[in-house]
């Protein structure tokens, strides 16, 4: 019998967001305790729709999705619209109104309720700015205790939003530095790794060989995302930043990390947002993140693959 | 017939929210909703215990109590022990167990849930830092439209727990920012005002002829209140900070007031926590706070003296 | 025999530099040792021909001007046109061509060498930016042994320039904190003080009895200040702000100070350059500055009053 | 004949500076007007003697050498003896009094003087903290129409002394950004690229081969120098971070750049000192900085073996 991670995507889909909960439903290492949603790459209105649409997509009925944060913390909210479309899942058509529910608890407070009340610690995977949770660790400090890990995409040494920051980060980096220093273990996929997951042109048209509706929208959002790449950053290919995350639950040795200290820029006038990742041992701090620095981009493709194929 | 101020005191009892809390209950134009607690001058679970306490004295059953933040948004947390002594409200004895019993909700829910659900706009009164009306507005955006105003204890154009940071402000300047970036009406009283309310030997034992416990109570809060200030900050009184609040509900005319802008800094390595009044009117800033610049310390002392003798 | 201070005044006149001057040139308690410019209230040219008008109409032969930084050490310029006028020193009338002519050495260089050189400690004087004296600090650390003191006009616990900054320090704050990091004795006179040493119509009325050029150039300074700060600030009068520091080295009873620690803001979105006078002793820092918080009004209207009647 | 470019030689001497100047002096497209020194990897004091000890080995007699500033123009002094030793040049044996002289001019004076009299356009090479090169332009802004290119090593888009600064511009970030915002045209050599540039074992012992004393000093300080940063930093080899500089104005091919806007950050917690270099070029701002991101190694160890070998 598989031992099973019991987590909670905390998400703002987003094109890479939807293909990180695809890819986490088809694997029988991954039990999804719940779905919650932050605004992010499009307003949380938006966000929770997309996720909607994906569980309608994958016919998933049990796993409970709440609506979280429509703005960040302290600052102004910010928005990505360039880059995942207006709807924020631009590519695929989706049926207007998805038959899929959204509980009617704010999202801070299901990931509170989950964490306090599961047997087994719960692994949360966030794939969007961290306002949800930070609001669950400010709100209920309790919760630090049986959160087994927080796997996140967001960071790294460089930046995309900014020169200093990814948007992730950015758009909530006192989010951020809430859950950094929340002393919760901290497996990071910052940009370092997820540009080296890019998906080109050959590996959508492999992915395309796959004939099932699952895969077929994984292929449309592929396609719009590689574009706002190409247009927007002059990328090859798009890079699948969130679906590392994934990834590395299901399958651990396809990455391989350093255990750093890693501090949240709050206070710049450049580099806000930056996440300062102490890859030289020169703070003298505490580790407090295991930052993936090298990624098995056949290993990552073959699992994708798989993944896609099973449905 | 009266038209009350439907009101939900925000505080961290603290010696001066408890009068602040004695006197709102007193006035017949005001109506409290709810009375919520926050880390502050002591952590949360003694500023709670506290509010129950004044509760029992004041023998109030039907007015709902709810737990707040035990830590502000962003930093760590800071207390004030120095001044408020090792309960937050020493001086007085009190019964060990309370009667009054807390909500299970937590403040800045019940909160939310007041003012989404109040036919009549609601009154906010915070008298401690503000991480639970900031996690109410990050949390339900919403009730902005149905908060009528802020009336609250905090800041001023000098500070007291740094050189530039009034206490309330510095232990959650982001909680801060977040409210006086509202668009909410708020009506600030600040350290200029609150240092001019400060219970002297000869205020105090005028006030200690009234012979009721309530008032007996008041006296021995201002005693014990007196000393630390004395001892810590050199001040011949205590200032009754947060009565202020409810003074300027009850009879508007003890203050005057400039409409100005107030922005939170929250970057600054000294000035950590300031509110920066524009009081010359330099930042072409539109004004966001009515700041109390006048007091007419009579009618305040008056007003007190009144609101004790009614016990 | 009067033991003389040797000072050097470090100006951007500037109406009150102008009369600081003036009022420095007439004691025999001071001696003179040069007069430096600094952009500040206007461009450094227009500064330094504003010192040569003022030598010229004190004939002034002897004491070098040296002409000093037209920038901040970090920040962008900013100059104060809308309080001196165009010229700096708009109101009198001045011959376009000064016969005073200005040294060949940047005044940074003329103070290093003037304290380097002196037998006497030096005290310097600055009533403008503090570029110059931190550019003479940085480039030659060893000054500070021979300064006697630094008595200067600048910060308060509030500002004029921004809510929490004054005009001196605001432009620059990263001068400001090397000198108040120097170790060198500081005496500060900033807005809390001079702000009381207001020149309005009825001392400019008695000022105006007194007949020759000097203090009828004085009276027109006045006039011409006075209209700007009634329109700029709403004031009643003029403050002479920069001739506290030579009312206090003529006649120091006519303030009182309070030794206290007063740190630089640098690096605030709001509080820039914002002087924070720890005025409660709650910093825990070592006391760098005599802050003058008393003036004796009637003392110092009559110093001055002696002065211009002694031309 | 050939054209040379006319340079100051702005250091920190510094096992990478002596490189550098030993690199520029043997080269005939280079004409070194001055030498000048700054504290960095060890105080003034050191890096001048260094300088000189530098000449003498070259037996340079005509190329002044002014000391600049010891400390940096807003924070507090830091030095790097861990990497450089106690002397700055720990290694070689140099004799104890040096032969050359040290002009009686301050560095920045010598820049000013230098570039204001030149009827080329001068290039300033700092490899250092850039305090100086600041100083000479808050001093004396006019420098800037007659400096042809600032080639600089400094920055990165990652750090060595705090996991976003690179130890020249953290120890002097106010002081680059005067100069990255002067308008000067900026070729930056950062960490980036002088990583690549690391002398291994086997580059030590092809050096070894080349027999004069000059090229035996360098391998002694090649030797002092990989060993410190395989103890520090865990490297293979010693980057030799200033002489990428010489090594640009002597055979441009060696490096490929991209003209982007640098901006550093003086503000931040965590990121101070950084340079954030807009690579994606997402930040709107015209391109201030042609920052080299590819080196030719096998040139680069070519042109030194050369130099070397020429002596
Ligand atoms: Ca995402
Ligand atoms: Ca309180
Ligand atoms: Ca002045
Ligand atoms: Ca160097």
């Amino acid at each position: 019998m598989t031992t099973r991670t019991n987590v909670i995507l905390d998400c703002d889909p987003g094109h890479d967001d939807a293909i990180s909960i695809i890819l986490a439903n088809s694997s029988d290492k991954i039990y999804i305790e719940a779905i919650t949603t932050v605004a992010g790459n499009v307003e949380v209105e938006k966000t929770t729709l997309n996720a909607q649409r994906i569980c309608d997509l994958l016919q998933l009925k049990n796993i409970p999705i709440a609506m979280g944060a429509e703005r960040p913390l302290v600052k102004q909210s910010e928005i990505a619209k360039e880059i995942h479309g207006d709807s924020g899942l631009d590519g695929p058509q989706f049926p207007d109104e998805p038959v899929k529910k959204v509980e009617n608890i704010h999202a801070a407070d299901l990931i509170i309720e989950k964490v306090l009340h599961s047997d087994k610690p719960i692994t949360l995977v966030p794939t969007g700015p961290l306002t949800n949770i930070a609001l669950a660790m400010i709100k209920e400090p309790k919760i630090v205790t049986n959160i087994k890990e927080i796997v996140l995409m967001g960071g790294g040494t460089f930046g995309n939003w900014t020169p200093a920051a990814e948007f992730n980060i950015y758009v909530d980096a006192e989010a951020a530095k809430v859950v950094f220093e929340s002393g919760v273990p901290i497996t990071m996929f910052g940009l370092d790794i997820t540009h080296q997951a890019q998906a080109t042109d050959s590996i959508i048209e492999d992915l395309a060989t796959i004939k099932n509706p699952v895969a077929e929208t994984v292929v449309e959002l592929l396609n719009y995302f590689k574009h706002t790449y190409q247009e927007y950053f002059g990328f090859e290919g798009a890079p699948i930043h969130d679906a590392c995350t994934i990834a590395y639950l299901i399958e651990p040795s396809i990455f391989e990390f350093k255990h750093v200290n890693v501090a949240i820029e709050t206070k710049g006038e450049y580099a806000y947002g930056m996440t300062c990742v102490d890859l030289l041992c020169v703070t003298g701090q505490d580790p407090n993140v295991h930052f993936a620095h090298v990624i098995d981009q056949n290993k990552f493709w073959n699992l994708l693959k798989r993944s896609l194929s099973s449905y």
